[in-house]
């Protein structure tokens, strides 16, 4: 059955956004646009009763979480190689960092854009200053596992954590320390940059600032 | 090969211990003493260097973020049957849930317990008051979900997302809203409580504050 995402031009839907096309899997792409506030009207609501995206609806049911749907997808395509398989050397460290971006990464993030929409603004410069610490110290993290060289975060070969990492590394563009300040991160980004299937997901979600080309 | 489990009584490292209980897996618990410290030490930070509970030593190799090892351990183990297999009907609930309360409620239990530590105590008012505001809307989601009488979270049955979710309930017994005030996880808790594994698990760990006999 074709897969239906709902997806918002570079929000956490993107990197499920990306892995599907890098896996050549059908489906199709429907915009949420944010802007005009999609995500609130009855008909999004029912599908994603948080309003957030990604939605991905799987065998007919609307299903959230973007680390969840990435794990789900490279679980129901074991062809596609996308994380290592159940019983390999590699799969404890695989489902590690999955789950520490979406426990770390992710939630900072989301106190770093919406600390003033989710609380209280006058509060909000407090929340963001952790979150900014947070942060900085989860690239340290990350900067210290690429530092022995290795291509891509799991295994040597590409895998989930790569395209939830490399979004998360997108949104810190205009931090204080954007992701590109780590040495081994911006090698790390102009890696995963230049493959064609990142370059496809930028071009279709109509995103032009953030490309080997233009950074 | 035995595990081997690093633990803080009460703490995230409760679910993990109370998982290896229940299954009845070969495994060797060892105390970390953070009241003492435990955490800082050399050793301890060789095993986990950010100095937290849980440590599970899987392989040989230890490894860390409960949820993952949750996860890691119910796929290592499918005859426990605590998680639904791959291909089952209610997998993607149980992995979107997992990801949920990893991404949602850890973080928030984070900011509640340690804003005035991870960051600047000027600013952990705010901080707190924002994640006790994303704790009570995640109860309020999980009670959603229970009230439709559903016994456990994910297909009836226990499961990984029952061990984190009750101890992140616990976690809210002092909170000016515990979960045990909204009235399905009231009876959750009530009957999650009861099970023998679960008061094993808090005998072990020497915790008598949160049980069906004192609250």
């Amino acid at each position: 059955m074709t897969y239906v995402l709902y997806y918002s031009p570079g929000a956490a839907s993107m990197a499920v956004h990306w892995m599907l096309i890098e896996t050549g899997l059908p489906f199709e792409a429907r915009l949420v646009d944010i802007d005009k506030g999609a995500q609130h009207t009855a008909e999004y609501r029912r599908l994603s009763p948080t309003g957030r995206v990604p939605t991905l609806v799987v065998d007919g049911v609307p299903r959230s979480e973007s680390a969840s749907l990435l794990m789900l997808l490279a679980e129901r395509h074991p062809a596609t190689a996308l994380a290592p398989s159940p019983g390999c050397a590699d799969r404890p460290e695989w489902m590690e960092l999955m789950i520490y971006l979406a426990n770390t990464l992710l939630p900072a993030m989301r106190d770093w854009f919406y600390a003033g929409i989710d609380g209280d603004p006058v509060g909000a410069d407090a929340v963001k200053a952790l979150a900014q610490k947070r942060i900085e110290q989860a690239w340290d993290r990350l900067e210290a596992l690429l530092s022995d060289g290795r291509a891509y975060f799991v295994g040597n070969a590409l895998s989930t954590v790569d395209f939830l990492a490399l979004v998360l590394m997108r949104w810190s563009r205009n931090m204080p320390r954007p992701a590109t300040t780590w040495e081994h991160l911006s090698m790390y980004i102009q890696r995963l940059r230049a493959l064609p299937s990142f370059i496809e997901v930028n071009a279709r979600e109509g995103l032009t600032d953030w490309s080997n080309s233009t950074a």
